[in-house]
């Protein structure tokens, strides 16, 4: 499988086709041991309810930035807790963050979820039967 | 939890439109406490290097199906711990199993990978800057 076959080669963002160069599908051939360890630690992150609440409160954003002061309402946790959270998930690659004056904003890195999204992604030709 | 409460299973053999119905990209709209819930243990599923890398080997065989005996060889790990995986695999619902005589067989569960392919994936109008 070619990363041509991958559609989010072609969404937008010049961060998409870095991407599929790096990473085929887990699904059409098997994972080496280098990039099953740089894969793991991303889906890791994301494997939190109120991380991917964070995620997606974030990816979502008309604008793309949230401030930690419009999440943290959200959720029923503390303030530090919310940070810690998302601390991880800047870790794994998946958010940015900038603080400006007192409070600190968040933005993703969709580059990072059209890699995961591509690596889940099937092959053209699909070596798996649909069962 | 159990893999019944997950609906890649009954998703499954649908394929990627159904998955597309069930869940909305999580880049398009905050989920819910109930979406994030259910998702959060698929994404743990793969969050370790050695379940990334048996599901590969599992998504990736020529014939869709491998038995445990294939796998074992793989990995400096005891039989044990393979089946471990393995199990944590199973039950959240990304792979189904067999029994065969002395051994068993894995084959990939396609809807449960199409389903967080495609709530990674961005919506078509992007609410994310790509940067």
């Amino acid at each position: 499988m070619s990363k041509q076959e991958l559609p989010v080669v072609s969404a937008n963002g010049a961060g998409a086709g870095t991407v599929a160069r790096c990473c085929p599908t887990l699904l059409a051939a098997p994972l080496d041991e280098d990039q099953a360890d740089e894969l793991a630690p991303v889906f890791k992150a994301l494997g939190d309810p109120v991380r991917l609440r964070l995620l997606s409160m974030i990816a979502s954003r008309a604008g793309g930035e949230v401030c930690v002061c419009d999440l943290t309402p959200a959720f029923a946790l503390s303030q530090p807790t919310i940070s810690h959270h998302l601390k991880l998930l800047r870790q794994a690659g998946l958010i940015a963050s900038e603080r400006r004056g007192t409070w600190v904003y968040y933005r993703l890195l969709p580059a990072a979820t059209d890699r995961l999204a591509a690596v889940l992604t099937r092959p053209a030709t699909d070596p798996a039967p649909a069962s």
